[in-house]
């Protein structure tokens, strides 16, 4: 054995990662059961595949970005086979319902929830490893799955105390692609045809949000030039396609019958945009019929997140409340889930077309979005603290906490050198304890406790006059078999 | 784009991993919710670390094996350096008490469940990704601290409805060193002489189980020829040193007080050793008061697992009830959970010894146990599937789940294929769905709906007589206002 002195490791978390402590947990945890029971209610039953999958069967297709495998962690099986950490819970929904299509039933709706892993630049807010939040609906090509996705999406937003302030909106990739087709950019009779410009165009609106009008139209014409001076090829179309374009995601109106004759008007002859309006009118029709009108979920074309992934309905759900954001200005909280239908997934492993449509929530901003409305539910009362004054009596301050366990009260008996009484207190304070117990030689030889509520303690010594003082103690001594009783009166009056 | 035909992917979980489905999901989230509930109680708060884990800071400290990284999984970041994902929760906590020693309250009382990897071969039940449920006490140096987590972990088998079926077994190993030191293979006053040895001695001992008293013996003497011939190096100690060993395993009494006496006999002159047998005695008196008697948590020599890793207590919880092994044969069910202190963890980040004590729950074995005993508590219950008669009336078969769940009824409408009625009733077989709803044009028009009693059913199909079967059909008609009462009522029946 080397007796080199060797250099000490790092105490870090790794670069792009956290650690969530106490209620943090809790808080995920309680939202992430109640949206179970929503999904379960649904019908919907829970997966839970492992973390690892064979970069094979992940493939490269991530929603929102595309590129290969680099944005995956990946490592190299017995120097043969390469596996990875899943990116997202939708490849691996692909996979098992490829691998398992003989067992499961069909339609098989599957909810699914844990952490994802994107090997990407770390960022402020952007981490490496986060949670996520699926439904999906594999083996049902009705849009009535669709719509049953975005009514279970409200119902989660209901449930989570979050109504009045969200809005699911509906696209439809087909009528993009009959949009593409009036706009001269997808041939019905050669779907490869045009596809490096229909590629530009999808790219160019999906930064409607950042580029403006302006933008978007010189990407689909000759280019642009961004405030750095760098020049980014355009599609080359004719200023009229980049108006149908540009018409059709502004084409939400008033209503949303409204909106579809408008839509039925940009997609001219084309019979697949025809289709794609005639989903969006089928899951306006279900939705009416169910109750959700359009206060909660409304057909609108300028949803175009996803929409070179998804090739049916799409669909995004929307936080409309206001929130301050880091310069201290106003604007609305937005997206917090989006999906859609994506029936080329499983047919990379079976050759067999097999549909499917969910959404994804992303359930650090969904936490982020209860946290500023006040809405999030976490346990953040600390235990009651028994704190030691005799070191020989650990015994008996441990029958104390047994007692107020059994009463379901969370308790504990200060661990720590005892020494110090102010440790102890300051533990307790650290804790975020309501209250504390305290025997001495004194007052066990008496057979009482002291019991001291740090709850009004803390508000005594912020603001209470002298009289509020003395009309409710902060600390009262009560014979040990009153002990469990007190400290309850306590909690529930604090 | 190459044109290229590409081989299609496998569609295959990677090799020892495996994919968790319905109840088996909600089986194991009751359970460790169950067990959550009780760390709580005894102020234990919840601490997520991520799945990846700096190499550096995961050292090589495996609690079972003796073995450097090749045990986990790693990669290299941008070829410098190398990241791991964690194989069990407690080098995580270490990792997390160093780095936020100066915020975290002292002692820091902390629980974490999740998955835990091991890049090992894969066997039968033994799968690369697993779960661990760990509660830890960082700060604490007295034994307080360990007996807490006995009775903790007693309490948690009590909840689970284990009572009367396990035995949490205490050892330490301070008693271990001194009976090293009495049969000379430890030299208080130069702990690094006798190493080799006593690495041989401790593997001896941990495999006492598999090799019976002789083998362990040969072990601590010559060494060992096994059955297929291979020779294993022995210690090469006098047999009385092997005596003073074996003693040591068999030193359990019927009383604790006669199994420390017997225990001080044999640590002789050791320093150490007495303070170990005097911290068992702490133990045993904390945890009587307690009214933890010799039913529950018994000092037990023979527990040897990790008394190579863990620096003082070692504790270990058993079901004692029997099982069926593969062969059909009886056995003890055995251990779900081990655990004890390690002192050292904290010590390899900041140079300062951190006293650290803790347990880890197995969950797929205590869950297999609770499903052996009938305890599991799982939603197996299918949802209430409504039929589709007519594909133009789907909105109306929408608004009828829509009232079943909002009366907390699970209910979906069939949305597969509707054309052959047979595959919807296959489909609500294979979902276990307790009742089916069926409306066709002709009940609609008389505004009611016939309500289907499958589990009623199954029963009649299987062995109702024809009496019964008239006396309750499985198949009513009512209006549809009356459809949510009636699903109801047939839910509570059956």
């Amino acid at each position: 054995m080397s007796k080199t002195k060797q250099r000490r490791p790092q105490a870090e978390t790794p670069k792009g990662f956290r650690d969530y402590f106490g209620a943090e947990v809790t808080a995920r945890k309680e939202m992430l059961d109640r949206i179970a029971r929503v999904y379960h209610r649904y019908g919907f039953d829970p997966l839970e595949t492992s973390a690892v999958e064979t970069v094979e069967a992940l493939g490269k297709f991530l929603p929102d970005v595309d590129r290969p495998n680099e944005g995956v962690f990946a490592w190299q099986e017995d120097e043969k086979d390469w596996v990875a950490l899943r990116y997202d819970l939708t490849a691996p929904l692909a996979r098992v319902a490829a691998q398992y299509r003989n067992d499961l039933p069909s339609p098989y709706r599957r909810y699914a929830m844990g952490p994802v892993w994107r090997n990407e630049k770390p960022g402020p807010g952007r981490f490496r490893q986060f949670y996520q939040c699926d439904a999906d609906t594999v083996g049902a090509s009705t849009v009535a799955a669709d719509a049953e996705i975005c009514a279970m999406l409200a119902d989660v937003f209901e449930d989570l105390g979050l109504g009045g302030d969200f809005i699911v909106r509906i696209n439809n990739r087909k009528v993009l692609n009959g949009v593409m087709e009036a706009a001269g950019v997808l041939d019905p009779t050669d779907p490869e045809r045009f596809a490096e410009e229909r590629g530009i165009v999808l790219r160019a609106i999906d930064k409607l949000d950042r580029l403006g009008e302006a933008g978007v139209r010189a990407l689909i014409g000759e280019g642009r030039k961004d405030d750095s001076g760098d020049f980014t090829k355009g599609a080359g179309l004719p200023d009229a396609s980049a108006d149908i374009v540009l018409a059709f995601t502004a084409a939400r109106r008033d209503s949303g019958a409204e909106t579809c004759a408008e839509l039925r008007r940009l997609v001219g002859d084309s019979v697949t945009g025809a289709e794609g309006v005639a989903e969006l009118e089928e899951m306006a029709a279900l939705l009416a019929a169910q109750g959700y009108g359009a206060d909660r979920v409304v057909i609108d074309p300028s949803v175009v997140r996803g929409l070179g992934y998804y090739t049916g309905p799409v669909y995004e759900a929307e936080l409309t409340f206001e929130i301050l954001d880091e310069k201290g200005r106003k604007r609305q909280f937005g997206s917090v889930a989006g999906g859609g239908r994506y029936d080329d997934l499983v047919k990379r492993f079976t050759g067999q077309a097999v549909p499917a449509t969910g959404v994804s929530i992303g359930v650090d901003r969904l936490l982020a979005a209860l946290t500023a409305k006040g809405r999030v539910v976490a346990d953040t009362a600390g235990p009651v603290v028994v704190t030691v004054m005799d070191r020989t009596r650990m015994a008996d301050y441990q029958a104390m906490v047994r007692d107020l366990r059994r009463a379901g009260i969370r308790a504990e008996v200060y661990l720590g050198n005892p020494k110090n009484f102010g440790n102890q207190l300051k533990y307790a304070d650290k804790r975020n304890s309501p209250v504390a117990i305290i025997q001495g030689s004194d007052e066990a030889a008496r057979g009482v406790v002291q019991i001291k509520d740090l709850v009004l303690g803390a508000k005594i010594a912020e603001s209470a006059t002298l009289e509020e003082w003395k009309e409710r103690p902060a600390q009262v001594e009560v014979p040990l078999s009153e002990l469990v009783a007190t400290v309850k009166a306590m909690l529930e009056a604090s």
